[in-house]
């Protein structure tokens, strides 16, 4: 595989994680989260949490590491949702 | 590795994947995207492409098709933010 593609695969790792960032930040400034679906937050929270547990048993540390600062961040949304929902 | 990871990971992606369809039933049903960050949508829909061009370069079927499919959902929810934002 050429070297560019392991440079695609980390930039989409590093995207996908820290996306959720700016939704935490638009949460905190605004107080308001009614838009955001509950279900869909705590389904992507469990799903990633899953991913944690996968990257464990293949000994994978990107997608251990990529998958425990999105569940943290999408944790975040999830209890933020529950406040400001 | 045991099969039950393997289980495991296949949950997973079918987890992180279809979680984004009651985001869209609820914007469909409200007409109101307002508390949904464009910034994060449109960076995980960017992402996600991303990954679907590492699925294709490394040959992975799964990788290929869980992120199409996340694509499009992510996508449609850009598509309604910027219609009911």
């Amino acid at each position: 595989m050429h070297p560019l593609f392991e440079i695609v695969g980390s930039v989409a790792a590093c995207i996908t994680t820290f996306a959720w960032l700016p939704q935490i930040m638009k949460i905190l400034r605004e107080r308001q989260a009614r838009d955001i679906s509950l279900v869909t937050t705590a389904a992507l929270a469990s799903g990633v949490f899953l991913w944690i547990v996968y990257g464990i048993a293949i000994g994978s540390l990107p997608v251990i590491m990529a998958n425990t600062v999105s569940f943290l961040l999408i944790a975040t949304i999830v209890g933020l949702k529950l406040r400001y929902g």
